[in-house]
């Protein structure tokens, strides 16, 4: 019913994927991060931001876990020799979900520039599943 | 690009998303389960099984906590009488990825229920959101 | 010394248990979540505040997680069909430890009934140790 | 209901909890890891025994979690003068589901030394509660 | 090139480590405890003191964690009885990264002490290396 | 008395570390797998191996996540212009301790390399320290 393309499909017999590759695992818990940011754009509550900033938190540590295993573990040197702004999309993406993005901020700009860092991602992947 | 239809839009303002909800989480840890089975069936070398039982221990781990969150924090009591089945479907489809199912066991055939039964769940979770 | 009737005993020889199933692991997080709520009440030091959310979102996502356990890994087919209640109830404490409940408000209300409910199901468990 | 006598009730009114402390949830966890070796005694599957150990492994650290929050949250100055066994006592419990205990072998002697050794924790921790 | 000296060596041949033993795994989490403290010290914006709140738990928790597995992983009973201060000592250390230490305090001080007791463990273990 | 050279000094007054950098965190959790690759290799025992296999799995898990740490947090453009090579250099340091290296593998090549991988980042970091 869902098509997710996953990539263990195409591993060699003897290798066990150690975790499961799709940039929509990123996306899933980016899309949170921008609503969690516009809901405290209109809340003075404290103990309510408060609840925010331990959610963002928690849903970016997440979307640069799953950028470094695409990176890491589904991304292979023929890839990184095709797309050579791979690397640094990535390293960008990543650095928008921590201490500078939208870990450490509150800012509704920095949650759209990771979504689209995200799709850009994505969009290689999809390009990498149909070669 | 990716159309995820995450729920956090359709919360009240005053509400904060505590996690994800979206069945594509628990079947991108599930179809794994299903390719790392097919992998041990066909390799008797005891490290390669180790491994291959310790990944599939994360993954049904994972699918029954996304299946959960599902469970608790997506589903509303409305959706519970209007889907009189839908709690015995995810106390079953948790129960395939536990002990007696993909968790404990190297079994095909219960990889292939348990994703049956995420199916029913998207099928459900995705009238729920057109309504 | 301690009672605490594990149902490992009961499990056949070939199974193995995944997980420790009893009522009390939830109890035992969600007792603090009402002394913490209770603290808060007094207490107007944001630092101190942000720290009581922060204990508290554990705390809740512990209980949460030790009734999805009995849910899932404890709680078999005739339990539900002699408890008819018995999805709704866990159901419900699980959304009181949820975004809705406990997790997400400061309502010592909410943590009573998260408790009442724990008790409920603790009640059921009993049941069926004896049985 | 249960009775469980949380330690949060004494704590002065400016300082939160940042756990549970009650040995109950040591034995919890060390109950299974006996039952799991006695199980693995009786059978050579080799896929069983990866899960067994694989289990048994998390459960003993669980155990070893548990008695540290006692220690070093529970345990105050004046405990350790009145029982000053308390410190040797923890520590080789703690290391009964260590390495060299319960998380290394598949020992039942280590496993009944592991449950003694909390017992007599459970004892010290009960005269505590009284006085 | 960086020069560790692991306690893994000295291990006998039929023993697995479980993890790491090194009091530089401590401070390298007390000394970002110390500098969020410093910051925080110049910065009233609410949001900012609560993700240093937050971080510092995290950070306070694998303080402790890592001194807790020193004390029972590496530190065996002819360490306890040649430096019998020992289990005072991280017993203390560990109090300082808690509750009534940096978990729950933003006191430069308690940060001091904390990195102070570190050294001094460390100062045991370097000796212990050396014999 | 350590001397560490934390990165959270240099940091701006505004910005919170989110966590802690240094390569020694790699290495730490590197030299483990070498020694556990060197016992298994004297070693027949099934359980041990699995055992050995279980723990190999989260080291690797955890140099990977402190390379990733290094590479998103502490490494910043100019640092990437002035070392062209860095990017490739992590890429294949958390390859090596991945599904193809040391996570997937008993290859004690496979951790000398990732070893030396590591000591060449940590070159590259202290270099970037005195600058």
């Amino acid at each position: 019913m869902l098509s997710l393309f996953l990539n263990t499909d195409g591993s060699a017999p003897c290798e066990l994927p150690g975790g499961v590759y799709h940039p929509a695992q990123a996306r899933l818990e980016a899309e949170p991060i921008k609503a969690i940011i516009a809901k405290v754009a209109d809340n003075d509550d404290p103990d309510f931001r408060t609840r925010a900033i331990l959610i963002k938190e928690q849903r970016s540590e997440l979307v640069k876990h799953h950028l470094w295993v695409l990176w890491t573990d589904y991304f292979k040197p023929p890839h990184f020799e095709k797309y050579p702004e791979l690397h640094t999309l990535v390293n960008e993406a990543t650095k928008l979900a921590g201490a500078s993005g939208t870990k450490g901020e509150l800012d509704a700009a920095k949650a759209d520039q990771l979504l689209a860092k995200i799709d850009e991602i994505a969009r290689i992947f999809a390009e990498t599943k149909k070669a």
